[in-house]
């Protein structure tokens, strides 16, 4: 597979995953949680299809298009280790939705980010949130959920915080 | 329509234009031109499905993915404009197939790139070479081609030169 075939199915694989996770959370209110805004694409498919909702982002340094970047409220800068334990306030409530495109190219960088953001996470949650993740994560009080139909195993991630 | 839905039917045409093109040259001996290198995704597309074909990257500044990058013979490094007008002479034969994913943010920029690139092509292509390419292209000598299945008109270009 080349890289252009794999960046397809990572796209595929994402929008798949969060249009289902924007499926699950319509009807109930509170904000959603992008960790990572990147080239803001993922940031601009959800605020497009949920138009009124909250949402938040957290990334470490903007480099996404111009027309992708929230305003100055909805824009939690700085490092995660920064930003997440703190992120309540800001938020207001807890997320019904996060989505998580935490990976980069250097993979010891990533697994230890990955490793951080699932406990920090925990906390910004709802009570049955979803979560979309490109990276396997370790949230306490979450269990994984079955990928939609074409999304290969391990390609995305899907998390629901289960009713304690 | 979001930015994530964009950049996939853009890499979907991409992808379904370059196999359409690499499925014309099958069986004809000659090396492959690929103006603007960016992140490597489609030279990395051209080089696992030809194995054994040269592949020549025209590209101002290299950005691309470490694994992506041609070795130093293949990579005709500079602007356009310095590099086209003397890449005969590095190809060493006339071109097969060009791709040319030359696009960029700035529609000033790429409006006079594609300008450019048109007449500077024309004299490196083969009798019969096909050309893909992200913009809207003048090729003197050649005409536009029809577009695969499922690739709406105007997302990308493909272009034949004519037999004079």
């Amino acid at each position: 597979m080349s890289r252009l075939d794999s960046a397809i199915r990572r796209l595929q694989a994402q929008r798949a995953c969060l249009d289902w996770a924007m499926a699950e959370i319509a009807g109930q209110s509170g904000p959603v949680l992008e960790l990572g805004l990147g080239n803001g694409r993922s940031y601009d498919h959800l605020r497009h299809n949920l138009p009124g909702r909250e949402i938040f982002v957290c990334e470490r340094k903007v480099a996404a298009h111009p027309d992708c970047i929230p305003d100055d409220r909805h824009l939690l800068l700085g490092d995660f280790t920064d930003t997440l334990p703190g992120a309540l306030s800001r938020l207001g409530a807890r997320a019904v939705l996060a989505h998580c495109d935490i990976g980069s190219g250097d993979s010891a960088l990533t697994a230890a980010l990955a490793t951080f953001v699932g406990p920090a996470l925990a906390p910004l949650l709802a009570t049955g949130a979803v979560v979309a993740a490109d990276q396997a994560l370790d949230i306490p009080g979450c269990r994984a959920v079955a990928l939609p139909p074409g999304v290969a195993a391990g390609r995305y991630h899907l998390y629901r915080n289960s009713p304690k």
